[in-house]
């Protein structure tokens, strides 16, 4: 397919596209909801139509619509852009392969906010010629005809005002040459053939019938909110000390703040914090998730309220809001963004639950229900009743939210989303980006497909996924390439590795190898993933009978050696440090649509690529990664990978070099290519391609 | 899950649905997209959400949708169906099997027209106490406090007016009961557990967020539309006779009247004729569509025009208009249906030609654009330029087809409809079926999927599909699965095992047995489809290098000796006659929907079941049919079937009988049956299931 750059301005990037000064909207009225052209399934899209689709600054978009028209013409397509600032540019599309009507074209949205987009079918009245006149000529039937329509089309490009001289010239010309006798049909057919004219008419086509579609609409979020590296932990263990009668103090802000350098070293974005609310005293869980806190066990912070206050209050412990502030304040100039809780449910002794008991259900008895999954209960919780006063608990939540937005927090982690009415996150997350554009929620739903899928399309920029549950081969190609291709318009995951709520199957016993083989793939498979802390020390015992982590860091404090642990090789930091330089280091590795699964003959060694093209990247340069893992951590595995070269421009059979980004070493591969993947000492390869285009 | 019967209208059969008087739409206004109980994903529906999904009277048609609410809480969803006629119905959903928040509910719609349908979902209270009560009471936790919940639930339950005075009585006592301090906990828990306490909730449900989704339409065509065994049959042949010059006489609508008989006598329900009308002399094709037609020779019936007249003309080897009348009167009394082909292209010898030169494309060199597909021409063929002017072509086709409406005629055969403009027959279907809501469209377009789908999304009641060249046993899976649960909304597939132009290989080189195979399959796993005369006699030759007959009736007189081949036992049409017979006495295959596939353990052994509950049945009695077939028509096959039996409600493991419709043989079967089939002597089991519920 032919392509062209051409000086682009800031708002995006694409392969073959050009700026252009805003149509009108005018097309002919008509009396069917068919166009002329017929169209059909265009994507970026969100099913059932009510939400607008997703992407972020820097995403590569693929802006895809089947068409298709009666007859044997040519057809071609074209997607019309504004961007939220006005500028106007027109992408061609590309048929896809297989024949099947599918036309893609890829663009790079630079611009935060509302881009509108319409898709455009025509007649391409050029091609449709092109090829008659291609196999008609060859053949010896019509050429006169042929000759004389081409040169009339040739004429008709000339004349359009927007072409450039030189392309008037070169298609005068070759329209005298299609009408001169002295040139015979072999030469006309040169001209049919010419690339430079089919490019020409590509950029300019002459158009007729034509169909355009509803303009439709793409939001367009910060960076931040489709790309990034979390890590998550507990400020009370970070600086919490054992004094001299074995109790342990809590750690602050201000002693956090003293891990904060490390958590920037090893190269993670975002530090996202459990509640940091005071917390209830009544039915306090102890340590294990014991029902008999003792006096000193910290309790867990999900179980928001107490004297001190609720969810606009800082736990005294941890400081004072000036000191949260502070402590955000020292994360921005290490390049690291604080990201809150947001967990709407409260302890008994929670302020709203005098000041609004309505907020909770009253049981016939009197009494306020507490959580409870029958006949299980949880007695150091009380839930919202969000239908008892919506509206009086809608403008509570934002003001606590707000205040935390003026506090400097700018990304929300929130707790169980899928507990409370989808239409109310709609209607927050509506309304605080309304306010704020940059703010960020992450939707902690760990729940059946409908309802997770169902928060993300109603707003919330990032989702917890089933990442963690995904751990075989054939289920991870499934499930990247399903979040890749098949929701990547409306939910981009957030591949946390743990949470001090998951310490999976996987975990507890695939050994030091199943740390490495995890961390590779959430930071390599998509643009954002996270480590809940402790995972660089392999913490892997689980409470008996639970998926939680022994001892869970929810009920009491976590003292960690971690400069000790690096220093005697027991820490998987420097491997995440490396991982995270490898994600800054390749544009490829900061999108989530360009994930392609490949082929091995084993059935534990999985295989994908990430491939950015030059003229989307944001240097300019081509970037491509193939990862290649070994799933299973108790294995030595060897087998041949089969690669579809040709998404990074590389013919099948071509040899070109690879460089493994952990290790250095360098290879010849071509499209079949053996592998030894020792999972107790290199689990995974991260190919970067040299030659890619 | 608990259903009822009740006293039904009209208009509808389903297994659990109570009539209502029409309510009102008013419903809470929002400021979300999103209703309290979130919803997603309804069907019926046609992909992006220009046209009315489509059913047929007497078709069973699934009302599905995915819901779910934040929490533990229970919901219920009901669909409320409003009837061409104004009769409005509530109708409850049953969640689907695998806990994934899809509901449906099968209701077969019995009047033509366009019905409404409006989803709703709750939070249903009892069905949530009743859970919470059943678990906390057997745990011995919170038991006075859910009785007491029971007990008022259950008084609200009988304070409902519509409810029944039985029901109030039984609901009341049931409250007393729980409240009675002399009732233990064991027989309370028994109350919660009581199905028909169950059972009276279910109809009349306690219901709390009700949340009413947008009203849709559902286009409800005569069954006609959507049920029919078609023939095909050219009337020239039928009553040919050879003269004593070796010339042949046309056959005559006279002469094909004495076919009627016969055909009907095999069931058929739908007789199509190619082009009626006057065939052109230009460019005429002769025998094996060679170029040089002789003067006897009589063309194409799709070179449509002559001085005769055109489109509304009646080729007057044929007879006259009035001799088309009698002929299709003729079929009427026979029980069947006469379509006509509508095939919108004209000879050089067309009226069009010279009273409408404009509805063509002239080239810079005067001439009329043949036909083409570049190179080769079909110079006896003028495609009609549907753009020059869209309103005169509008009118005149229209006129066209009002006139064949008037002589009697609702059924069109459109040829190559993919080859004019989509929103052409949008409007043209849209413009007839106003007039005249009967009138049936079968598109014969084979070609790719989006414009195959699209011409079924604009309107065409039926569609020529890729059945003939999906034969193998897990192509055909695939294939009859998709007809039946992917596109059913919009496209209903005609399976037509032949056609003119189709002669496949499988046919070529199948044998007999191929015959066999096709026909079984295309008859009992869709409720349309359609044979073209010759398929009796097996006729298996093609033209060299083609996928049609040698000699093709087509372009040349076929003069057949129906009754002798029946005599000498080497016709089809005893078994073809079997086959609709089995299609008339087994409501199940004149469903579309209710197609599932089993498994069996030989790669050529095809195995489906039909199956139509006795409460969606038009005689009240479940009716089930097994298809087991060899589709390798060289083969013996043993080997053993895997059902599913529960689809029929049969448990898994339990016995039943069956009978061979073709044999009579019977057998006791039960999920997992050993068969043999023999293509050269029975390649097919059609199995009617004696104890189907």
């Amino acid at each position: 397919m032919v392509t062209s750059r051409t000086a682009q301005p800031q708002s995006w990037r694409s392969a073959a596209s050009i700026p252009v000064r805003p149509a009108s909207d005018a097309q002919p009225a008509r009396d069917t909801a068919i166009g002329r052209i017929p169209t059909t399934g265009s994507s970026p899209t969100v099913p059932d139509g009510d939400f607008r689709p997703k992407a972020f600054v820097g995403e590569v978009v693929p802006f895809e619509i089947t068409a298709f028209r009666d007859g044997h013409d040519r057809i071609g397509v074209q997607v019309r852009l504004t961007s939220p600032g006005g500028d106007q540019s027109l992408h061609r599309l590309n048929p896809l392969d297989g024949g099947m009507d599918r036309w893609s074209a890829l663009v790079s949205v630079l611009e935060q906010g509302v881009w509108r987009f319409r898709f455009e079918a025509f007649s391409d009245e050029f091609a449709t010629w092109r090829h008659a006149a291609d196999v008609k000529i060859a053949a010896g039937v019509d050429t006169a005809l042929m000759r004389e329509i081409g040169a009339r089309l040739f004429t008709r490009g000339a004349e359009e005002r927007s072409r450039p001289a030189t392309e008037k010239r070169a298609l005068t010309a070759a329209a005298a040459s299609l009408r001169d006798d002295q040139v015979d049909d072999v030469a006309a057919r040169g001209i049919v053939l010419d690339d430079e004219i089919a490019a020409m008419f590509w950029r300019r086509p002459l158009t007729a019938l034509m169909t355009r579609g509803d303009e439709q609409e793409l939001l367009v979020e910060r960076e931040r909110a489709g790309v990034g590296a979390w890590y998550e932990f507990f400020p009370r263990s970070e600086g919490a000390t054992v004094l001299e009668d074995g109790s342990i103090r809590s750690g602050t802000f201000a002693t956090a703040t003293e891990r904060l350098p490390a958590v920037a070293a090893m190269g993670f974005d975002v530090l996202y914090l459990p509640p940091i609310h005071p917390i209830g005293r009544t039915n306090r869980k102890g340590p294990n998730n014991s029902l008999d806190a003792g006096p000193a066990d910290p309790g867990s912070p999900w179980a928001i309220g107490a004297a001190d206050g609720g969810h606009d209050a800082v736990h005294p412990d941890l400081g004072t809001l000036a000191d949260f502030r502070a402590f955000v304040q020292a994360a921005r100039t290490h390049g690291v963004e604080v990201a809150l809780d947001l967990a709407l449910q409260a302890s008994p002794d929670h302020p709203w639950v005098t000041e609004h008991p309505e907020w909770f259900t009253t049981l016939p008895d009197g009494s306020i229900a507490y959580a409870e999954n029958p006949p299980k209960k949880y007695q150091d919780i009380y839930p919202i009743n969000f239908d008892n006063d919506p509206a009086g608990i809608r403008a509570e939540v934002l003001r606590v939210v707000r205040h935390w937005i003026q506090q400097g927090v700018r990304i929300f982690r929130v707790d169980n989303p899928h507990t409370k009415p989808l239409q109310f996150w709609e209607w927050l997350i509506a309304t605080v980006n309304a306010e704020e554009p940059d703010v960020v929620f992450l939707a902690e739903a760990f729940t059946r497909p409908a309802p997770l899928q169902g928060l993300a399309k109603a707003g919330f920029q990032q989702s917890y996924t089933y990442f963690t549950w995904r751990n075989e081969k054939a289920e991870l190609e499934e499930f990247l390439g399903g979040l890749a291709h098949e929701t990547a318009d409306f939910l981009r995951p957030n591949l946390f590795v743990n949470t001090p709520d998951i310490l999976t199957e996987f975990l507890q016993f695939g050994g030091r190898p199943a740390y490495v083989i995890r961390a590779a793939i959430a930071a390599t498979a998509a643009p954002v993933y996270g480590v809940y802390a402790g995972y660089e020390h392999f913490e892997n015992v689980a409470r008996p009978g639970s998926e939680e982590n022994i001892d869970n860091e929810k009920y009491e404090y976590k003292i960690r050696d971690w400069q000790g642990a690096v220093e005697t090789g027991d820490s998987l930091a420097p491997f995440l440090t490396r991982l995270n330089e490898i994600r800054r280091g390749h544009p490829a590795l900061r999108q989530l649509r360009n994930f392609s699964a490949h082929w091995s003959d084993d059935d534990s060694v999985l295989v994908y690529s990430k491939h950015l093209d030059a003229a989307l990247s944001p240097e300019g340069v081509a970037d491509t990664i193939i990862v290649v893992v070994n799933v299973d951590p108790h294995s030595v595995r060897e087998t041949t990978v089969h690669l579809d070269t040709r998404i990074w421009g590389i013919a099948p059979g071509d040899a070109y070099e690879v460089e493994d980004l952990v290790t250095g070493a360098r290879w010849t591969w071509t499209d079949h290519n053996y592998v030894r993947l020792d999972a107790f000492t290199q689990p995974v390869h991260i190919l970067h391609v040299k030659e890619a285009r």
